[in-house]
């Protein structure tokens, strides 16, 4: 039996792609957000590599804050907290990077995320998003569960090949290499960057090098 | 031997139905709060999947607070203490999600829980209940244990076609998608929400969102 | 050889009755409380479930405080150890509850502990007292021990059945259901309420239903 | 080869008697204080009961702190360190109990310990002085390690009949049933007590109980 | 198959060389700083070897932060992320550990790393350049990898005998025995000192000794 | 392959003695100071007995501040972080104690230590030094490695006897007892005592006794 595509868009939930012996499935992943202290909830029976990735998601949002309109202030005084039910089923792996980005930003934000796309890919502190596997047994569940749109790693475009037609006709597959990319397919309006003051707290210093600009520009300085 | 319902309406236990290779039994849940810092204590030897669906029980509360007239500011000023007797029996599993729920809801509101409903079901950070196994098991249990009205999952729904006929006679079966639906039958008076004024930390903040409102009403989309 | 019942009555030093598979023994339950900040310290090697049992025993303990005559403060301002020799012998499971309940409200409240009194029954966070096993070779401990009185769960009267005459002749058994039988029983004085006012730590609310009023009487609700 | 007896009287220092299955052998408990904020440090590759052990003399200290000239203000204001060499060798049980006592009272009054006792004994929460194992083999230890004068447990004086009459002859043994008076046999000088105003953090209560008396009083009631 | 070169200079990423018994491969380090205070979030399925040559690098910059131009500061209001993609595979080991110390380095001056330059050795707490083992493959990895620039410990230079002539003809192979060289060759500018005020926090003492000097020095101190 | 002795008289850094079943080795005990709240870090694949013995060192250490030249207050204003290379070898055993020691004063008082010193034996909180194992195969390696000054504990002087000749002719081998004979020969400076006014905490205490010179004094208290 396979998942199915959400009834509506929707903040916070996004649809990723989970593959083990027996098949693809459709994964949901869930963020909500609480005025707290920034702590971070993670739950869902989550092995050890997921646990990281979205620790990795949050930290590549959390230094590309502004850019994405997000108030860096956010992750120091409210709570996310991120579920994948079935919550008896264990689930690992960094292939729901991308997946999580996408839930972060969505719930800080507030922006919905498209309920027709589904998407797989790691990814990178950089916001690249690496490759993959299982990509043939994820594209199925997608089809079957009533999935339009699966953005996939550029580095799996090879393994296309591989797909059988008519799952390649009854999908849009979207090659993504950068985070970037997958929040431009994903969240249903655009992300608008927002000004912030520096930061000042140093009292005492001497430099003239500028550290909020470095941190504003250096993470999101991309390769490609 | 199997459990017994409840003899009062009470604030904070909730009857939950658990499902063992030998058989269904009631479980209670119980939960007090104290005036505390926001801590959680857990105990009765539950199992790992158990202690998430707290969470996510908790989590879902918090973000729903408003609406179902619960203080924002309790989930920092109280402390929760969740407890599912009899300590010496190992517990799991995601499927007493909606008991964690109402059972947490009521001990926050002070609005007792119907004695003689019992309910099963995983709960997700949106609310939603997702389908359990043991149905018959449970229903069994609920039946000989005195109680009247079951809450079920809806995608158990289809399940019910192997259920007795004198079982789904002695019992009032309500399927459920949603937590409002739980807590609409398990509840003896309706929730009322209430006004809280939109928390302003930033200072230094430029943008024209209202992150109050989002996360007021992000949590709260459903889909149905 | 048997434990011995104590030379004197005793503030929080309670006897209860252990279980194992080579008879029954007591089991002395010790507290002290120090100044400090609301920390609780078990030792005398517990297994998983007897610690639970004590956590549950003080949360219980702190939800009734103000009928107890116990300053809810002091959850706060004091620091609690809870040890139960011999330091040796491994401990477990959760028929110490009601004997850990009297030993913390004993020390809070200064009032001491009969010592001719043993018991044994788990506690659920409301105060009931559900059933043990191991009667008969507990009740013998007790007999062998010194006792003269002995409380055990309601829901174990139907296994005084099985008890050697002459055991039920020199010790008095007394059943009971919910914690306030078990301090009236066990404690040299009785318990008197205090006043205390409600705290209003929220600014910003306006509701009118009154959170104390709740936490003060929600988990004291008693079913029976 | 056994240990020896110190060579000066100390502050801190107690000597202590282990027992395996190769025999008996001489343990130094070490203690100091440094300023700090109550943190207690525990070394020498202590097993689970020697560490409780070690909880359970701080707490007895720290509930009898004003009756032995100790300020309770030291339990917050002072880290202690308690260590014992030598610290590849596993040491474990309860029975180094009352020279932990011994330790912590010398280094926190700074009353030297006489160098020539050694003892051993179980120490409950409430200063009583349980009996313990190995009895021949450790007072053997003692004597051919140079001391005079064993502080063994009262409950352990029947054992005393099958011990060599050249080790009775060699040691002055001291059968001791509470920590007062293992502390009047081994340190140098009397404790002297002290007084110390009464905590009144409450603003608002109502009770005419005087909380500081029960705390003092309590904890030392003795039953012998 | 091999991991390519990064196509673009980067802050904070810094290319290392892996080594298993399937060969060699290289490895990307990654490095976001965020507002903070001073916590280190390391990512990566990382061994506790490999996650302790993080600390020890951290460690080592903060202790030549001065000499690096790194204001002390950012150790106490800066977090720090590493992450080692790609998150399912198990990575350990010290010998990533000059690349650690680059990444740390170029993140916390926005210096951008050389992006043809690889790098492996293990890195002591005085910044000295240790050997390590699999020269051979890494080598390879590198050269087939795109890279044109390795540096390696000065104690494997006597490995090089036993690479092949064309793999030590496409490589610039630069042996290092200080962290300064490795930082020297991998930084795209020159790393300019910076003066800070010495701390004052100590109101009540009465040395001549500077201990801001010492501080600044002494882990500065080099022995070649 | 043996290591060898330092280049250059080292602030924090000592060589210590390492002894395995395939013979003894050099072993480097790194140190840094760092700006921070007292946190102690120790890295280097490190096993409990030998971070037990770090733990020691450090409260010895704190014990005897004022005797050594160091401000108590440093205990609480910088982290130091403890570092064994090379950290892909296990290492354990409590020998290493007053190489650790030596350290942690190097560090904190600036004053370099002879680099043609190694040193092997446990400390205790008193800073007494303990015999330790493999002293033949320590001082083969210390002899292998260039170092000329080898203290060694005075209970294992008689062990001396079954050294080889070239080896006792080729190293000034230095018996000692306690800590302070280590830090005499192994520091390339006298330590010289500061004066540091007690603390006077306690607003309300009435007795007469001097809790800040028991503490300067106690520890320090020798037994030889
Ligand atoms: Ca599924
Ligand atoms: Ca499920
Ligand atoms: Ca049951
Ligand atoms: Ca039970
Ligand atoms: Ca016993
Ligand atoms: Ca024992
Ligand atoms: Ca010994
Ligand atoms: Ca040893
Ligand atoms: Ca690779
Ligand atoms: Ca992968
Ligand atoms: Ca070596
Ligand atoms: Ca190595």
């Amino acid at each position: 039996k396979f998942g199915e595509a959400e009834l509506e868009d929707m903040v916070g939930a996004v649809t990723g792609l989970a593959w083990t012996e027996v098949g693809g499935d459709l994964l949901t992943i869930e963020a909500v957000k609480m005025p707290g202290k920034g702590k971070v909830t993670i739950t869902g029976k989550l092995g050890e590599v997921m646990q990281e990735s979205i620790q990795a998601a949050r930290s590549y949002v959390r230094s590309r804050a502004v850019d994405y309109g997000i108030r860096p202030t956010v992750f120091e005084q409210a709570d996310i907290h991120i579920h994948v039910p079935e919550g008896a089923t264990p689930k690992d792996g960094p292939s729901a990077g991308i997946a999580m980005v996408t839930s972060i930003v969505s719930v800080l934000t507030g922006i919905p995320v498209n309920r027709s796309v589904a998407m797989t890919g790691e990814v990178t502190l950089r916001g690249r998003v690496l490759p993959i596997g299982g990509l043939k047994e994820k594209l199925l569940a997608a089809l079957h569960g009533g999935i339009k749109t699966v953005l996939i790693p550029r580095d799996n475009e090879k393994d296309l090949a591989d797909i059988p037609a008519n799952v390649k006709k009854g999908l849009t597959i979207i090659p993504v290499s950068h985070v970037d990319d997958v929040l431009a397919h994903a969240l249903l309006k655009p992300l608008t960057p927002i000004e912030w003051p520096e930061r000042t707290d140093d009292k005492a210093a001497d430099t003239s090098r500028d550290e909020a600009s470095e941190q504003g520009e250096a993470p999101g300085a991309r390769a490609h």
